[in-house]
């Protein structure tokens, strides 16, 4: 059965890159159709035509013989399709069931335990870095620190020390050992993480490895140029 | 090949009420193994003897031939996996790839997209209920408010929104109009949403005959029950 056509509809600054990487890995051939996000940084109108939500990225998938369209959302769920249907030869995925598993397990992961706490962290340096006068600067950091402490520095931790313990059990990567689609959808949010200074990579040796060995991937450099052509800076 | 031993570790106040829910619906056999919240509500440290997360809800599979454990966490992934491994006559599942294909998306888009906004008004709803003395409670307020106006309220908007759509498109349910594992996963974000006033029911009539619906099943009945019993007030 011939590969379908398969486009993905790519937003500026968004972790629509990390489906990039995901495709050039697997040597699929694809097509990126660009959004600009507008003067709000907000994803344009023209998105919300392809999905409702409007959102990056979005992978469209057509039967080449029937010409039958398909829109996945939600990276977690287009990473499973596309190892699914695509990765016949198991280069990101595995043949055994337990390892499959373990993959598909971050692929909920991610977006399930990972990302929350730090999103709070991401809005709350935003709230600090607001610039708003004193003393309300002042009152804002109290009332920021605050919800940190009882709502995500501590479990930003939590996540850091699991993945921590994965990475180290696990030969250098999340699962068994080798590069899988669990590592390229992972890689956004903790590289975030470093470059935000939500957790130092000092503390976490495994995961600091692990990145700059799934970044000097090829596919990694190759999706990373493509990106760059579309404006997104690195 | 005989179902094997299944096991709910279960945390009073936490969202594995939904777990109990599917294996009812789908007649399963199970056991519940129930932790109960520290003085600072937080999951004990017996669980994490279970999974270094020690997060609640776990599924544990054992096979009854080999002694095989396996656990699983992340209520999205345990989903994907029990409607997989055994909803073997397809009463929560499609044997339909594209509706099977929507079901999965669900299972994805709950802890992607849905969540992430009510959790940020629902911590900064406890800001402002936090008793804080004025003026500070007053500043709190503020801050809160421009975070939810900046980060959350609109997007609540946008979630409930699709899925108004949604279930509206599908004959009252999300999916192929009729009950699946993405409306019983689906059902407690927008049930709490509605209870904490991140929306209001009578701007969603389909969402509100939904859960309206759905909870009149008698599964949902039976592990209410089963919740109750373990100390979960509804």
């Amino acid at each position: 059965m011939s590969l379908p056509i398969i486009k993905v509809h790519w937003l500026d600054h968004s972790r629509a890159f990390r489906l990039l990487w995901l495709l050039d890995h697997l040597n699929l051939e694809y097509e990126i159709v660009p959004y600009k996000r507008d003067a709000n940084f907000r994803a344009p109108p023209e998105l919300k035509k392809i999905h409702p939500l409007g959102r990056s990225p979005l992978l469209e998938v057509q039967d080449r013989e029937t010409g039958k369209k398909k829109i996945l959302a939600e990276s977690g769920f287009i990473f499973q399709y596309v190892l699914q249907h695509f990765d016949h030869s198991h280069v990101l995925m595995s043949e055994d069931a337990d390892i499959a598993d373990q993959i598909n397990y971050y692929l909920f992961y991610v977006e399930g335990s990972l990302q929350p706490p730090l999103m709070i962290e991401f809005i709350l340096s935003k709230v600090k870095d607001s610039g708003m006068p004193f003393p309300i600067s002042y009152l804002a950091r109290k009332v920021a620190d605050k919800i940190s402490q009882a709502y995500s520095s501590g479990e930003v931790k939590n996540q850091f020390d699991f993945v921590e313990g994965e990475i180290s059990k696990n030969n250098g990567y999340l699962v068994d050992g080798k590069l899988s689609g669990a590592d390229i959808l992972m890689s956004f949010p903790l590289q975030m993480a470093f470059e935000r200074k939500f957790a130092a990579p000092e503390d976490y040796p495994a995961i600091s490895k692990w990145l700059k060995t799934i970044t000097s991937e090829e596919s990694y450099a190759a999706s990373k140029e493509k990106a760059r052509a579309l404006g997104s800076n690195f």
